[in-house]
């Protein structure tokens, strides 16, 4: 936080604060931790595959509440049809044909139990936490800050554009077929960061809101990357899964 | 959870409840963490240290958050003049003479700046997550559930009973001045935990309540769990510390 801290003291142009917010990416984002690089090596057990699924899991299921929060909280209705997509990508019509469903389908065809999976009781207490974190973060904070933590999405389309031809190519149980949760995403996830950070620019026009929109968005790296942290510590192959969480070995 | 899930099914006597809780203990307290051995066999670096002190910091500064939480849910006034006594120890008579003030002496002891300690800006992320959370359970849970969310002081008389004396012996940068935290410790929580079991035991009179209790102290322990689980990712000499966390390399 250190490098961004006193970006916006003197009040940013909306240009300079969009620089600043993508320095944060290349410097943050969950693209650069060790857990995706040896994914995309190849260097990921099944079970490390596995419990990745798993654990993210949990955050794809609190996204549309989070994003339900971000729209209780929203007094203007344009606002609110827009950023209502956000909730039915991952809803779907019914609940369960839209992207949560569609994450689903990646844990159970890596070779995971949907029911297991969906209780979410074998995920690490840090993904829990981590999540639980975001969540608290929308509704406790001014929704402009909940709106500049999304801003994470800005990044995605390059995350998914290494991952999903690295799975294809260094897995040989990955299919395309249950990789389906991420060929709609890049599009959703630009659409939705192009509102988000007009939005933001629009909106954080002093100094104290854009450092607050600032610290948002490390706030937001910050639980992607614990979320891998905890990963690589429990699954990194030292044995360090803690009390009750998933292992294949116990059965 | 899994071996505890059940345990509470068909009704379990006071006393019966008392054994699992126990069981928890002697099953994920954080005594029986890698770290925390690592730390009683002389094994930890003087970061690693610093790290702990540092990050264990935002844990004992939340404690009189959530013990107010708990008096401020808690409509019996005798109850609140016993639970108040867990305020007062931590916060002391001025804010500053109290287990956070000593817990920062530690901190100070082991070379690291008291203002930012105090700040918590270069705490882990993870221990963040893990704090809030447990803040969060004692927000938005029951009171019953909140008292027995605190029932790790338990155990804390044991880990207590190792750390001290193996970090005077095996650290000589330590010294029994900077360790006065857990001079009273030990009876202070043996006195809070007593009470808090009472409590339970006696309220917990339904299968579902008993259920519930034992889920809270298993939250708990993996609160506790998951920041050492941290700690040792990030400073185990691997060089996983996360963007922005403390690392004295940098300076």
């Amino acid at each position: 936080m250190k490098e961004f801290a006193s970006a916006a003291r003197d009040g940013l142009s909306p240009s300079q604060l969009e620089m600043v917010l993508r320095e944060i990416g290349a410097a943050r984002y969950h693209n650069l931790h060790p857990f995706h690089h040896q994914m995309v090596s190849g260097a990921l057990t099944r079970t490390q595959m596995q419990a990745w699924a798993l654990n993210r899991y949990c955050y794809q299921s609190v996204i549309p509440r989070k994003d339900s929060m971000i729209l209780a909280r929203a007094e203007d209705p344009a606002f609110r049809a827009e950023w209502r997509k956000r909730i039915e990508d991952h809803d779907g019509s019914d609940g369960w044909n839209g992207g949560i469903a569609r994450w689903l389908k990646l844990a159970t065809g890596l070779g995971l139990d949907a029911e297991m999976v969906k209780s979410e009781r074998l995920a690490l207490p840090a993904t829990r936490f981590a999540v639980g974190a975001y969540l608290s973060f929308c509704t406790n904070r001014s929704p402009l800050e909940a709106v500049a933590s999304s801003l994470t999405e800005l990044f995605s389309p390059v995350i998914i554009g290494e991952r999903v031809p690295a799975m294809l190519a260094k897995y040989d149980y990955v299919s395309e077929d249950i990789l389906a949760y991420f060929k709609p995403r890049p599009g959703q996830a630009s659409r939705d960061a192009d509102f988000a950070l007009a939005y933001v620019m629009e909106h954080a026009t002093t100094p104290e809101k854009q450092q607050a929109v600032i610290d948002a968005l490390v706030f937001k790296c910050d639980v992607l990357w614990a979320m891998l942290d905890a990963l690589d510590y429990a699954y990194g192959g030292k044995g360090h899964i803690p009390p009750g969480a998933f292992n294949p070995e116990e059965g």
